[in-house]
């Protein structure tokens, strides 16, 4: 089965769950001291643009993923709808996390939720890897050094979303910075040119 | 008509109607107890798994069936619609499913509904595949044995989750086990070849 | 300008705003009648089913449409841009409706209303096609007595929907009576095969 | 990378984003007097066509654009989603302005907001442009001078937007009126033809 409308598919999931990130910030009801109330949904705010980037990422990921896995069969087509429940899970684990930073409580669990969360979308991009690796469902030009290549650049990202969990369990504060800083890491454009295959970050 | 945008629209559609199951989870408001808060949510979880597997697989189905339906006419986009109506109903299924057992109360009319829900979609997928046969819809490469496998295939979901409303009428619990266990049984690649112009489960 | 991807745009705002109608059947809070209170929701069920019904065919006339309109100029994209505002609006017109015939309060107003958007998106409908045919953005295949018979059918529709509006207001009933058969009459295939290069019912 | 996965990603958002705006316009839970109830709404009618049209045009504006820009790097992803965040931000800001006008208090603040909002959303237009003619990232068939025309083009909308803003803080209803021009100065059909390869207006 060609991968098309699997791409289009999960487009629409990345698309619906990255825009419905808006419905955590809710307009103030009594707007007579409106700078103020707005100003004290700055933990919304913030969820709101590190979860933007962090699925604006993941999609970008999904992209390259799929540059390069040009068939899919029904076990691909299975990881790759566990992969969108975790995306689509993303807002709600937002949600939470903006919470309690306006509450003042439960900041640690909510930041290890979160960071759990983004260690299994890590593992599942992970997943279709290898089994796409396994299953010869590459395009011809990939060559065996790209995809070990890749391996070890989507490896490294669960990792240290997972170091940046139990961090953030004790330190929520810190667990934050550390999720933004390896989201504008992975967002950075790469030096490196690949001249293995396998596009890995620049153009 | 050819049904490249019906499939298009399709695709929007089941992609919002499985990413808006996360709607079902709210973030808990109070926040000090977070961890058991979180927990309390046990059946928005189920739920959300269940419904997102199922919708991802009937999405599935639909990208199979319309692999070999190659031309829609009025009647076909009408069932198609109704089919729809359905998968967009699934969501709505779903909370109440995960309100009954949150509640403790109601499971056995909220499992039924849901099976219900899922027979329907069946039925549709059914009348989809024999307006397409009777209409010559099909594209040429598609096989009279290769028809009739799909019909038996196909006709086999709705009888399933249709025993499994009932059960669930009864035993609830038994019920949400008997779905999942069916949408587990149909995501599985399936090991036999199709050497007859259908392709029904395997790549 | 080609009008491939206003279709696709055009698209995610019908299923989109077909797929939200759902939003207004709330899974009730208490379970412990939960039939009698899952059958109290009757009129959100009906707005369903008419208004997912009405938005599926607003989306083929559309998708039939433009088969024909193959350029976009600005004025076009305009009319297109207040036609989705108008589809969008649909989910408003029905929760509004389904409201009040829960509630049995302010049916009249409701009826009339829901009358009064599916007018206009006739209206809108109509403004396309002679903004198409007077700018030249046909398709060469489209000849003078074909663009003749749309015109016909496609002005057929808001008429009639707005003496539906008329009717509903003093007879809310036979006015939601009016708008079921409205949409179930354009729903059917139409026999008269057309021979003028303009597509207008059946496949 | 070529730009068309992006382009189909950008308008589910585009896509989303603006017929969620029919989430603020809530339907009167008590509908005995249904009129003044539904009359009573008007601040958010208004948003609702204002925002529409607004989106929609950010909407053509990124179609024009990326009708030129061919390829995508890393840098041209990154400022294309921070675009979305903004357009994503949108309803939130709309959601704001109503509830001042309703309420009658704040209502400077929330149009200063959505001023912002507009100008910052102008602003990563020009971003994306200028880095695209930094990067080489246009079609052949563009050039300088139609480079320059769009660039003066879409550093207007951002100026004029933030000049709305200031007056909008002191004068709400005024601001609101200037924005409303500047969407409809932007919708209107421009006269001028193009001869240097970027289509900047009519068709």
């Amino acid at each position: 089965m060609p991968t098309s409308r699997l791409e289009a598919f999960s487009d629409g999931v990345f698309a619906i769950a990255i825009t419905i990130l808006i419905f955590d910030i809710k307009a103030p009801t009594n707007t007579q001291h409106l700078l103020p109330a707005l100003l004290a949904l700055w933990p919304s705010y913030l969820g709101y643009v590190l979860s933007f980037l962090l699925i604006g990422l993941l999609w970008v990921n999904h992209h390259v993923m799929f540059e390069h896995i040009i068939k899919a069969d029904r076990l691909l087509m299975f990881v790759n709808t566990v992969l969108l429940l975790v995306v689509a899970f993303v807002p709600f684990a937002t949600s939470v996390l903006a919470a309690t930073f306006r509450n003042g409580d439960g900041e640690n669990i909510a930041v290890a939720l979160y960071g759990v969360t983004l260690t299994a979308a890590g593992l599942l991009f992970n997943a279709i890897w290898s089994h796409a690796d396994r299953g010869g469902l590459f395009d011809d030009g990939v060559t065996a050094h790209g995809i070990r290549r890749m391996t070890k650049r989507i490896l490294f990202g669960p990792a240290m979303y997972a170091i940046g969990a139990v961090i953030g369990f004790f330190l929520p504060v810190v667990g934050v910075v550390v999720y933004a800083l390896l989201i504008l890491f992975y967002w950075l454009p790469i030096p490196q040119r690949d001249r293995n295959g396998v596009r890995i970050g620049s153009r």
